[in-house]
């Protein structure tokens, strides 16, 4: 692991992901740059001290000349890290587990998706909400005709914990967002905005063309975004919305898709994930739950416990740590893996969410008119 | 009455606001331009032959010359006649309650606007939603700044009725509502979306000055739109997003209101009418009954029953004409009606969505670029 | 009318559930025993002078002598004056509409059963919540066996407004339905506990054949139960429970019923009335909505507004004037009413409820032991 | 680990529970009486053979005569296991964590109370949903007096699964539950009664002193009660219903209670625990989430993710497990564990519970008559 020392939010929950069913040892580590810090962390976690490392290259390098060394790295810093990291754990053989977005740019993004094809390695990226098994179901439906031809996509992730100036306060998780030193260009944008986007194009399928947004700052004296309500286009006739925003009061974590075809729509919710709503026209809503008789084989794969006993978000993250387990069997065994363990994330996804980003700020760098999303081809 | 004839659906509903509150009589009619129907529709509803005219224009005028005449007229047919109507209605000197929306042009809107002033007549526009008694609790709290400066409106009005072309098989709500000819130049925008944007600004009282709209039609054969996304600002910092769709699978009739300050943020959903969701940032949300103690006098005034009893769309609609009852007797006794009854929205209002839906045609007519709202004066 | 003047609830319920669909006029009325109360009321509701009784006995004599007498007389008092009234009203030969519980003992309600069965007169008992269209469908649902045989019903109806001595305060609801000399010997058991009892009987269908209940007083000084919970028994293997209080704090009205079948669960809420919960064993829950296609002509009898409309409290009250109107109109016209007209609850249903809550309170005055129902016949 | 072999559901729940927050590492185990799925279960947890054990007698005196031998053993067998393994675990030293009910009788239950009070080891019993923070949470807000007195508790357990005679499918979930010999006297009394029990006793900390129960089996051939339903009265005023049942059709695991004290009311429901709905007398219900600013320290206490980051069932479970190791540590270092981790439910707990199932027993044998708890001392 790189990243994620004491104090770390998604470091932790990397760990436990991971941990949940059993499919990894933690035993090497550059958790931060700070020795001291980076020393403490390590040693809280276990791993060895001649396998705690300050510098990720050296981590990189070293690991890869052990017989028994690292076979994954999660990388679980913030954003501007992602690259660098990513490109040197590959350059050295290893497999990489990244945390979105990908990069800061899409041109480092695709020189990942190079970087990871011409290696061979897996490169997952951990869009943990589409690790949710009624995510899932939502995806296999619109791809068995279930919605029919969609016609229209509503997508929000809306926060409030960025609607004063938190990072004025010293909190370390609004520190590094809101610094686009850190973050990238892109504020919430890129840090729920692209897990937005992302799950439209995991359930739909739909490729995004164009878009034109708003791209707001509604702190005073905050640096990046807070609030980006963005019109979709897709190839297609379908239209869409988008809105991501950490300044809507009253809002905790609520990501919520809404797709609509011309036979039936469909709703999911990351605060009651459970539910995956589903209505044929002119029919009764029909409440389809994880783990009942209902659940496509694709949301019955992997989940822990029956209908009724909820899973969550960490769940759904451990999802990935599994598929990813399952690919790497796989790759030993000279198999394919499960069509399910390959749902995970990849870095042409994590490339895509970047060309987003690009079209996104450039359109609400120009008025909000309309920006033609950059091929990935 | 004119229009409201056997069949209609907004007809009936009318005469049934009107009389809950038990403010009014229906002693004339020009229900329907087909004689027969005219003749039996208004024998159905015991209005006196000779009070029962074949052509609106004969009402007004026979009607002003009786001692007895009509108070108040309800306009209650297609859109493209409220505005003939509605003309010689207020020249004849009767009071006025027109169905949304107000005409099919802004020119006409501004007409009528301008003879109800000279003619010192009320001029009731019967956007029923703002009838609700959590909407007007919406309103005054954030006129008293419980929600802080406002930063971002969502509004949506979805249904799914229009999925397939059912203006094809006959039926006459559709078949209207998808002519031109009848609807004017908007179709699911002038039925609904203005709805979505009245309710928007009874309740924020934010002056919106532009938009950038998609104006989409998916049915095939369709010759109006059908689903309109729209991007909003405002005077100030506030940004909204609103979407207004006929097409959108799942739903009945789904209008929901969301507005987000810099201290909190409310939520609203006209299939749950008698709950206002309010969110203080940081605290837990509330959630506050029609008729319940945390009622605002707004919101108690005119309520029929107590908390836990449900009132729902007829009764906001009749909260509308009892308030217009209200006006009409204020006025003969010389006096201020009470605020409560001056929430009515009137023909500037009419005027105000008129703007609004030129402005989206026009922005959707030239590839959704962003057009002003002409101002109203 | 009889009760119902001025600062009663359920009088100015009832009046506007008459109004609401046409049928009816209010042409007399004996609205107080306090002469003032009464002239003022009826002035106010535009009844002439002649036809303003102070004493109901009067008001049955002297309307049954008129050509243009009374039709039918809704008796809308505290439970205690029921009986009297029903009585000389059905002697006088009116039909009537008297709201619940229909007497204070089981006896008195045996001689109104037969004295209508006698006079051959319609005795319809204002069990409003029967008049809610997706309660009708639940009912016509369970008769057409889409949920097997039934094994468990769950019944409650909890409200919070008594969880203090609101009565000591002089409150007028408060002080009539706490009082033995007016309520009769059963308080939230007589108010609210029979119209969950009255909810179970119509749409199960199932006979009541025992019951063991606690029957609380939880507010010191209370002279009546303000809280009972109830062990039901059935002819057949159907069990149930039954909840009624009015000091369950939180809850505004929340009157819900279940039903479990071995094929096919149901829920309803009287407080999101529109929409009946439908469960098939391992299946997807459906949420049927009312006016939707989904629902069965019995649903779609009467409703006023398109699904998505919310009908309440009031809609529901008016159906069973409604169904009492076409009633009339049968008997009239001597043809038989429509199957569904004749949902409407009668005296034997006022007369089951009479012998449950006989059954409750001597259970709840024996310790709660075993009590059966004495049968009707 | 006893118990919890290729096949079972409880197992593999502890085990993931065990391993969520990284406090245990699984060395020993006597998974499964065959000894072909005990060798093959074990190697699939990378369990040693020397360690692997058959007979659980064996594992108790082999692993206590190690140096590293078990600290705590967790038993995850069918109920009528628990008695015999929990006895010889304790004699030989071992801390116990053992899944609910405890055992099949209170006198063996009672013995387990006095053997752990002996051997000073920790006996944890895992109502897993007393691991919930907003259960924690509500136990908390009550008493600190929140509520008031309580008046009445009102505590449901709700699931589908046993609509049918899956036992006679061969179902082996089903099978062991249904059968008097593995599951003891009750079926979804000790299945799932026993945890709404202990919610409510958790929560509420009332002592139940009187049951009155109708035990019912309504599914053809079954040997165990399917459905119960209990009137029960506390020490005090306060009185209350359980219900408990598994032909609950459309209910896949509804554990929901309500406590209405004479200030507030609480609810709870497992499906969303997130939540905890709390409701003052005349206030709007506040929606109290887990992980927000609103929540007390305790439901702070060990959570993993933030608000509006779902946690679910294998979170709380996990929660049982690292307060578990929170007791070890703090016996080892001779300090005192912090105050939450010592909400694990108890022998104590478990004792009262059978007193509880055989309350409840006895008074279904008899007619539904009341029976009082045998006190535990």
């Amino acid at each position: 692991m790189v990243g994620g020392g004491p104090g770390s939010f998604i470091g932790s929950v990397h760990r436990l992901a991971a941990r949940m069913d059993d499919h990894y040892e933690l035993v090497a580590a550059a958790l931060s740059a700070d020795p001291e810090k980076n020393r403490r962390g390590a040693a809280e976690l276990g791993i060895p001290r001649e396998r705690t490392y300050l510098r990720f290259e050296e981590m990189a390098t070293a690991e890869a000349s052990r017989a028994d060394g690292i076979e994954v790295v999660a990388i679980v810093t913030p954003n501007y890290l992602h690259f660098p990291m990513a490109k040197v754990f590959l350059e050295a053989g290893s497999h990489v587990i990244c945390d979105k977005p990908i990069t800061t740019t899409a041109d480092d993004a695709k020189k990942l998706v190079e970087l990871a094809r011409d290696k061979k390695r897996i490169f997952a990226l951990t869009h943990n909400y589409t690790g949710y098994p009624m995510v899932r179901q939502a995806r296999a439906m619109v791809a068995a005709g279930e919605l029919g031809t969609i016609r229209v996509v509503q997508v929000e992730y809306a926060q409030e914990w960025l609607a004063t100036a938190v990072e004025a306060t010293g909190q370390k998780q609004a520190l590094w967002r809101t610094d686009p030193a850190q973050s990238g260009p892109a504020g919430t944008l890129a840090d729920i905005g692209t897990h937005a986007y992302n799950l439209v194009r995991f359930v739909t399928q739909l490729e995004c063309t164009e878009v034109c947004a708003e791209v707001n700052r509604f702190v005073p004296g905050r640096r990046l975004d807070d609030d980006v309500q963005v019109l979709l286009r897709f190839a297609g006739q379908a239209r869409g919305m988008l809105w991501a925003s950490q300044v809507a009061t009253g809002h905790e974590n609520n990501l919520k898709l809404r797709v609509y075809g011309d036979k039936a729509g469909l709703l999911w919710r990351q605060e009651d994930p459970n539910t995956l709503e589903f209505a044929q026209y002119q029919k009764p809503p029909a409440m389809i739950r994880r783990g009942a008789k209902a659940s496509l084989p694709v949301a019955m794969h992997g989940i822990r416990v029956p209908a009724g006993h909820p899973e969550g978000y960490l769940e759904a993250f451990a999802q990935l740590y599994s598929d990813v387990a399952e690919q790497l069997e796989a790759i030993e065994e000279s198999r394919a893996p499960s069509p399910y363990a390959q749902l995970v994330p990849t870095a042409e996804d994590g490339l895509d969410e970047m060309l987003f980003i690009e079209a996104v700020l450039a359109s609400g760098a120009d008025g909000a008119t309309w920006k033609r999303l950059a091929r990935i081809r």
